[in-house]
Protein backbone atom coordinates (compact mmCIF):
# COMPACT_ATOMS: atom_id res chain seq x y z
CA UNK A 1 0.00 0.00 0.00
CA UNK A 2 3.25 2.27 0.73
CA UNK A 3 3.55 1.93 -2.67
CA UNK A 4 0.29 3.57 -3.70
CA UNK A 5 -0.13 5.86 -0.94
CA UNK A 6 0.78 9.11 -3.02
CA UNK A 7 -1.90 8.17 -5.60
CA UNK A 8 -5.73 8.85 -5.49
CA UNK A 9 -8.74 9.17 -8.10
CA UNK A 10 -10.17 12.82 -8.21
CA UNK A 11 -13.28 13.25 -10.21
CA UNK A 12 -15.12 16.56 -9.81
CA UNK A 13 -17.31 18.72 -12.26
CA UNK A 14 -15.87 22.12 -13.09
CA UNK A 15 -18.50 24.52 -12.20
CA UNK A 16 -22.79 23.75 -12.42
CA UNK A 17 -23.05 24.82 -16.05
CA UNK A 18 -26.80 24.09 -16.97
CA UNK A 19 -25.81 23.15 -20.72
CA UNK A 20 -23.48 20.60 -19.33
CA UNK A 21 -24.63 17.12 -20.63
CA UNK A 22 -23.15 13.49 -20.28
CA UNK A 23 -20.07 12.61 -21.47
CA UNK A 24 -19.23 9.02 -22.17
CA UNK A 25 -16.51 6.39 -23.09
CA UNK A 26 -14.56 6.52 -19.91
CA UNK A 27 -12.77 3.26 -19.48
CA UNK A 28 -9.80 3.20 -16.80
CA UNK A 29 -7.38 0.66 -16.31
CA UNK A 30 -5.15 1.73 -13.43
CA UNK A 31 -1.66 0.27 -13.49
CA UNK A 32 0.40 0.27 -10.54
CA UNK A 33 4.15 0.87 -12.02
CA UNK A 34 7.25 -0.01 -9.48
CA UNK A 35 9.27 3.00 -8.54
CA UNK A 36 12.62 3.93 -9.45
CA UNK A 37 14.46 5.63 -12.47
CA UNK A 38 13.82 3.67 -15.49
CA UNK A 39 17.32 2.55 -16.47
CA UNK A 40 17.56 0.88 -12.67
CA UNK A 41 13.86 -0.75 -12.57
CA UNK A 42 12.02 -3.27 -14.42
CA UNK A 43 8.53 -1.29 -14.52
CA UNK A 44 5.70 -1.41 -16.33
CA UNK A 45 6.00 1.68 -18.24
CA UNK A 46 6.69 1.38 -21.39
CA UNK A 47 7.93 4.70 -22.98
CA UNK A 48 11.54 4.17 -22.22
CA UNK A 49 13.44 5.64 -24.69
CA UNK A 50 14.21 3.88 -27.67
CA UNK A 51 17.05 3.93 -30.30
CA UNK A 52 15.92 4.31 -34.20
CA UNK A 53 18.32 4.47 -36.61
CA UNK A 54 20.78 5.11 -34.63
CA UNK A 55 19.59 7.90 -32.36
CA UNK A 56 17.94 7.53 -29.04
CA UNK A 57 14.09 9.14 -29.09
CA UNK A 58 11.31 8.94 -26.76
CA UNK A 59 9.24 7.33 -29.64
CA UNK A 60 7.18 7.91 -32.63
CA UNK A 61 4.43 10.41 -33.50
CA UNK A 62 2.49 10.23 -36.15
CA UNK A 63 0.00 13.31 -37.43
CA UNK A 64 -2.54 11.54 -39.10
CA UNK A 65 -5.33 13.29 -41.24
CA UNK A 66 -8.34 11.66 -42.75
CA UNK A 67 -10.52 13.38 -45.80
CA UNK A 68 -14.14 11.84 -46.58
CA UNK A 69 -14.48 9.55 -44.09
CA UNK A 70 -17.68 8.30 -42.51
CA UNK A 71 -18.98 7.25 -39.40
CA UNK A 72 -17.34 10.11 -37.78
CA UNK A 73 -20.35 11.13 -35.60
CA UNK A 74 -20.81 7.14 -33.89
CA UNK A 75 -19.16 7.55 -30.46
CA UNK A 76 -19.33 3.83 -30.14
CA UNK A 77 -17.82 3.08 -33.49
CA UNK A 78 -15.04 5.61 -32.72
CA UNK A 79 -14.42 4.01 -29.16
CA UNK A 80 -14.28 0.83 -30.47
CA UNK A 81 -11.86 1.46 -33.37
CA UNK A 82 -9.46 3.49 -31.15
CA UNK A 83 -9.70 0.44 -29.11
CA UNK A 84 -8.56 -1.48 -31.86
CA UNK A 85 -5.60 0.94 -33.02
CA UNK A 86 -3.91 0.25 -29.47
CA UNK A 87 -4.49 -3.09 -29.53
CA UNK A 88 -3.13 -3.45 -32.90
CA UNK A 89 0.43 -1.70 -32.33
CA UNK A 90 1.02 -3.76 -29.20
CA UNK A 91 -0.02 -0.76 -26.84
CA UNK A 92 -1.85 -0.29 -23.67
CA UNK A 93 -4.83 1.36 -22.96
CA UNK A 94 -4.87 3.26 -19.56
CA UNK A 95 -8.03 5.20 -19.81
CA UNK A 96 -10.15 6.31 -22.97
CA UNK A 97 -12.15 9.43 -22.76
CA UNK A 98 -14.66 10.34 -26.24
CA UNK A 99 -16.70 14.02 -26.06
CA UNK A 100 -19.81 14.04 -28.02
CA UNK A 101 -20.82 17.32 -29.43
CA UNK A 102 -23.80 16.59 -30.58
CA UNK A 103 -25.88 13.35 -31.00
CA UNK A 104 -24.90 13.94 -34.75
CA UNK A 105 -22.03 15.77 -34.38
CA UNK A 106 -18.40 15.78 -33.49
CA UNK A 107 -16.45 14.16 -31.23
CA UNK A 108 -13.23 14.63 -29.42
CA UNK A 109 -11.54 11.76 -27.72
CA UNK A 110 -8.10 10.59 -26.06
CA UNK A 111 -7.17 7.27 -25.07
CA UNK A 112 -4.14 7.28 -22.30
CA UNK A 113 -1.73 4.68 -23.11
CA UNK A 114 1.65 3.18 -21.26
CA UNK A 115 3.52 3.77 -24.53
CA UNK A 116 2.22 7.57 -24.63
CA UNK A 117 -1.53 8.50 -26.31
CA UNK A 118 -4.09 8.68 -29.16
CA UNK A 119 -6.58 11.40 -29.86
CA UNK A 120 -9.36 12.06 -32.35
CA UNK A 121 -10.83 14.95 -33.38
CA UNK A 122 -13.84 14.70 -35.65
CA UNK A 123 -15.71 16.87 -38.04
CA UNK A 124 -18.49 14.68 -39.39
CA UNK A 125 -19.56 17.43 -41.21
CA UNK A 126 -16.66 17.69 -43.87
CA UNK A 127 -15.56 13.99 -43.63
CA UNK A 128 -12.76 14.82 -41.42
CA UNK A 129 -10.82 13.52 -38.99
CA UNK A 130 -7.42 15.02 -37.36
CA UNK A 131 -5.66 12.15 -35.63
CA UNK A 132 -2.20 12.33 -33.69
CA UNK A 133 -0.80 8.42 -32.74
CA UNK A 134 2.09 8.65 -30.17
CA UNK A 135 3.76 5.64 -29.29
CA UNK A 136 6.57 4.69 -27.23
CA UNK A 137 8.71 1.70 -26.72
CA UNK A 138 8.35 -1.07 -29.11
CA UNK A 139 4.78 -0.08 -29.85
CA UNK A 140 4.45 0.10 -33.84
CA UNK A 141 1.51 2.92 -34.45
CA UNK A 142 1.29 2.72 -37.89
CA UNK A 143 0.01 -0.63 -37.74
CA UNK A 144 -2.70 1.80 -36.50
CA UNK A 145 -3.73 3.02 -40.24
CA UNK A 146 -5.32 0.21 -41.91
CA UNK A 147 -7.73 0.27 -38.77
CA UNK A 148 -8.54 3.68 -39.20
CA UNK A 149 -8.76 3.10 -43.14
CA UNK A 150 -11.15 0.12 -42.32
CA UNK A 151 -13.32 1.75 -39.71
CA UNK A 152 -13.83 5.34 -41.71
CA UNK A 153 -13.17 4.45 -45.08
CA UNK A 154 -11.55 8.12 -45.88
CA UNK A 155 -10.95 8.84 -49.31
CA UNK A 156 -7.81 10.73 -48.42
CA UNK A 157 -5.16 9.91 -45.73
CA UNK A 158 -1.96 11.94 -44.61
CA UNK A 159 0.16 10.76 -42.26
CA UNK A 160 3.11 12.04 -41.10
CA UNK A 161 5.88 10.75 -38.73
CA UNK A 162 7.80 12.62 -36.02
CA UNK A 163 10.26 11.55 -33.80
CA UNK A 164 10.06 13.17 -30.42
CA UNK A 165 12.89 13.98 -27.76
CA UNK A 166 15.72 12.85 -30.21
CA UNK A 167 18.64 13.13 -28.88
CA UNK A 168 21.60 11.89 -31.34
CA UNK A 169 22.78 9.20 -29.23
CA UNK B 1 -33.72 16.06 -22.48
CA UNK B 2 -34.59 14.99 -25.78
CA UNK B 3 -31.52 17.01 -26.96
CA UNK B 4 -29.33 14.21 -24.10
CA UNK B 5 -31.63 11.50 -24.87
CA UNK B 6 -28.61 10.16 -26.80
CA UNK B 7 -25.83 11.18 -24.06
CA UNK B 8 -24.65 9.18 -21.78
CA UNK B 9 -22.10 8.43 -19.51
CA UNK B 10 -19.83 5.22 -19.11
CA UNK B 11 -17.36 4.04 -16.82
CA UNK B 12 -15.37 0.73 -16.17
CA UNK B 13 -11.97 -0.75 -15.37
CA UNK B 14 -10.31 -2.95 -18.09
CA UNK B 15 -10.05 -6.11 -16.72
CA UNK B 16 -8.98 -7.04 -12.40
CA UNK B 17 -5.33 -6.40 -13.02
CA UNK B 18 -3.93 -6.23 -9.45
CA UNK B 19 -0.91 -4.10 -10.96
CA UNK B 20 -3.59 -1.42 -11.23
CA UNK B 21 -3.69 1.37 -8.72
CA UNK B 22 -4.80 5.07 -8.76
CA UNK B 23 -4.92 7.10 -11.54
CA UNK B 24 -5.33 10.50 -10.44
CA UNK B 25 -6.19 14.38 -12.08
CA UNK B 26 -9.61 13.32 -13.59
CA UNK B 27 -11.86 16.55 -13.96
CA UNK B 28 -14.96 16.85 -16.06
CA UNK B 29 -16.78 19.52 -17.59
CA UNK B 30 -19.91 17.95 -19.80
CA UNK B 31 -20.86 20.50 -22.29
CA UNK B 32 -24.01 19.84 -24.21
CA UNK B 33 -23.93 21.38 -27.71
CA UNK B 34 -26.83 22.54 -29.50
CA UNK B 35 -27.09 20.14 -32.61
CA UNK B 36 -27.23 20.99 -36.21
CA UNK B 37 -24.46 21.06 -38.54
CA UNK B 38 -21.64 23.68 -37.78
CA UNK B 39 -22.43 25.86 -40.50
CA UNK B 40 -26.09 26.67 -39.36
CA UNK B 41 -25.99 26.22 -35.37
CA UNK B 42 -24.96 28.69 -33.03
CA UNK B 43 -23.33 26.35 -30.81
CA UNK B 44 -20.59 26.02 -28.17
CA UNK B 45 -18.60 23.86 -30.01
CA UNK B 46 -15.22 25.72 -30.28
CA UNK B 47 -13.67 23.93 -32.61
CA UNK B 48 -14.90 25.46 -36.35
CA UNK B 49 -12.39 25.29 -39.28
CA UNK B 50 -10.65 28.77 -39.07
CA UNK B 51 -9.22 30.66 -41.62
CA UNK B 52 -5.25 31.60 -41.25
CA UNK B 53 -3.33 33.27 -44.10
CA UNK B 54 -6.26 32.97 -46.25
CA UNK B 55 -6.48 28.95 -45.98
CA UNK B 56 -9.52 27.23 -44.41
CA UNK B 57 -7.92 24.73 -41.59
CA UNK B 58 -9.23 22.54 -38.55
CA UNK B 59 -6.33 24.78 -36.44
CA UNK B 60 -3.19 24.87 -34.77
CA UNK B 61 -1.13 22.13 -33.43
CA UNK B 62 2.06 22.55 -31.73
CA UNK B 63 4.46 19.79 -30.87
CA UNK B 64 6.38 21.07 -28.00
CA UNK B 65 9.24 19.36 -26.63
CA UNK B 66 10.92 20.17 -23.15
CA UNK B 67 14.55 19.39 -22.28
CA UNK B 68 16.62 20.36 -18.99
CA UNK B 69 13.05 20.52 -17.37
CA UNK B 70 12.35 20.54 -13.75
CA UNK B 71 9.26 19.20 -11.81
CA UNK B 72 8.18 16.83 -14.13
CA UNK B 73 7.15 14.45 -11.83
CA UNK B 74 5.04 16.48 -9.71
CA UNK B 75 1.16 15.51 -10.62
CA UNK B 76 0.05 18.48 -9.18
CA UNK B 77 1.73 21.23 -10.19
CA UNK B 78 1.59 18.95 -14.15
CA UNK B 79 -1.93 19.40 -13.83
CA UNK B 80 -2.74 23.28 -12.17
CA UNK B 81 0.06 24.05 -15.41
CA UNK B 82 -2.29 21.72 -17.85
CA UNK B 83 -5.41 23.83 -16.52
CA UNK B 84 -3.01 27.30 -16.78
CA UNK B 85 -2.39 26.78 -20.27
CA UNK B 86 -5.98 26.24 -21.70
CA UNK B 87 -6.95 29.57 -19.28
CA UNK B 88 -4.13 31.64 -21.18
CA UNK B 89 -4.76 30.43 -24.18
CA UNK B 90 -8.84 30.89 -24.09
CA UNK B 91 -9.84 27.56 -24.65
CA UNK B 92 -12.16 25.57 -22.42
CA UNK B 93 -11.78 22.16 -20.51
CA UNK B 94 -13.80 19.76 -20.73
CA UNK B 95 -11.83 16.72 -19.18
CA UNK B 96 -8.05 15.88 -17.41
CA UNK B 97 -6.73 12.78 -17.31
CA UNK B 98 -2.98 12.41 -15.44
CA UNK B 99 -1.69 9.20 -15.10
CA UNK B 100 1.35 9.31 -12.44
CA UNK B 101 3.86 6.06 -13.21
CA UNK B 102 5.68 5.82 -10.08
CA UNK B 103 5.91 9.04 -7.31
CA UNK B 104 8.86 9.76 -8.55
CA UNK B 105 8.25 8.93 -12.04
CA UNK B 106 7.17 9.93 -15.48
CA UNK B 107 3.66 11.86 -16.59
CA UNK B 108 1.17 10.82 -18.98
CA UNK B 109 -1.95 13.21 -19.43
CA UNK B 110 -4.59 14.91 -21.62
CA UNK B 111 -6.70 17.43 -21.24
CA UNK B 112 -9.85 17.35 -23.63
CA UNK B 113 -10.67 20.81 -24.56
CA UNK B 114 -13.53 22.53 -26.89
CA UNK B 115 -11.61 23.24 -28.75
CA UNK B 116 -9.15 20.17 -29.37
CA UNK B 117 -6.79 18.90 -26.42
CA UNK B 118 -2.98 18.74 -24.98
CA UNK B 119 -0.80 16.33 -24.20
CA UNK B 120 2.33 15.83 -21.83
CA UNK B 121 4.36 13.05 -21.20
CA UNK B 122 7.21 13.23 -19.22
CA UNK B 123 10.72 11.54 -18.38
CA UNK B 124 11.94 13.18 -15.38
CA UNK B 125 14.86 10.99 -15.12
CA UNK B 126 15.97 12.94 -18.78
CA UNK B 127 14.64 16.39 -17.95
CA UNK B 128 12.54 15.75 -20.81
CA UNK B 129 8.80 16.51 -21.68
CA UNK B 130 6.87 15.69 -24.95
CA UNK B 131 3.81 17.81 -25.29
CA UNK B 132 1.23 18.32 -28.53
CA UNK B 133 -1.35 21.18 -28.24
CA UNK B 134 -3.56 21.38 -30.32
CA UNK B 135 -6.63 24.13 -30.61
CA UNK B 136 -9.13 25.09 -32.91
CA UNK B 137 -11.52 28.18 -33.16
CA UNK B 138 -9.88 31.32 -31.74
CA UNK B 139 -8.33 29.65 -29.10
CA UNK B 140 -4.59 30.81 -28.85
CA UNK B 141 -2.04 27.92 -28.18
CA UNK B 142 1.56 30.12 -28.32
CA UNK B 143 0.23 31.75 -25.12
CA UNK B 144 0.43 28.33 -23.37
CA UNK B 145 4.33 28.27 -24.31
CA UNK B 146 5.17 30.91 -21.29
CA UNK B 147 3.02 29.07 -18.81
CA UNK B 148 5.21 25.71 -19.85
CA UNK B 149 8.73 27.63 -19.71
CA UNK B 150 7.96 29.03 -16.08
CA UNK B 151 6.12 26.15 -14.60
CA UNK B 152 9.16 23.77 -15.55
CA UNK B 153 11.98 26.33 -16.11
CA UNK B 154 13.23 23.92 -19.02
CA UNK B 155 16.75 24.53 -20.41
CA UNK B 156 15.70 24.53 -24.25
CA UNK B 157 12.11 24.22 -25.97
CA UNK B 158 11.11 23.26 -29.42
CA UNK B 159 8.13 24.25 -30.72
CA UNK B 160 7.14 23.08 -34.12
CA UNK B 161 3.87 24.39 -35.48
CA UNK B 162 1.79 22.51 -37.52
CA UNK B 163 -1.85 23.73 -39.40
CA UNK B 164 -4.49 20.62 -39.54
CA UNK B 165 -7.11 19.78 -41.92
CA UNK B 166 -5.66 22.44 -44.81
CA UNK B 167 -8.51 22.79 -47.11
CA UNK B 168 -6.66 25.42 -49.37
CA UNK B 169 -9.71 27.89 -49.74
Amino acid sequence: MAKTASLFQLGMDLGSDPRKAQTEGQISNRTNVTSGPWRESQDDRKDHFIVRDGKVCAGTHLIVDLWGAERLDELDHVRSTLIESVEVAGATLLHIHLHHFTPNGGISGVAVLAESHISIHTWPERGYAALDIFMCGDAQPMKAIPVLERAFKPTGVKCDELLRGETGS
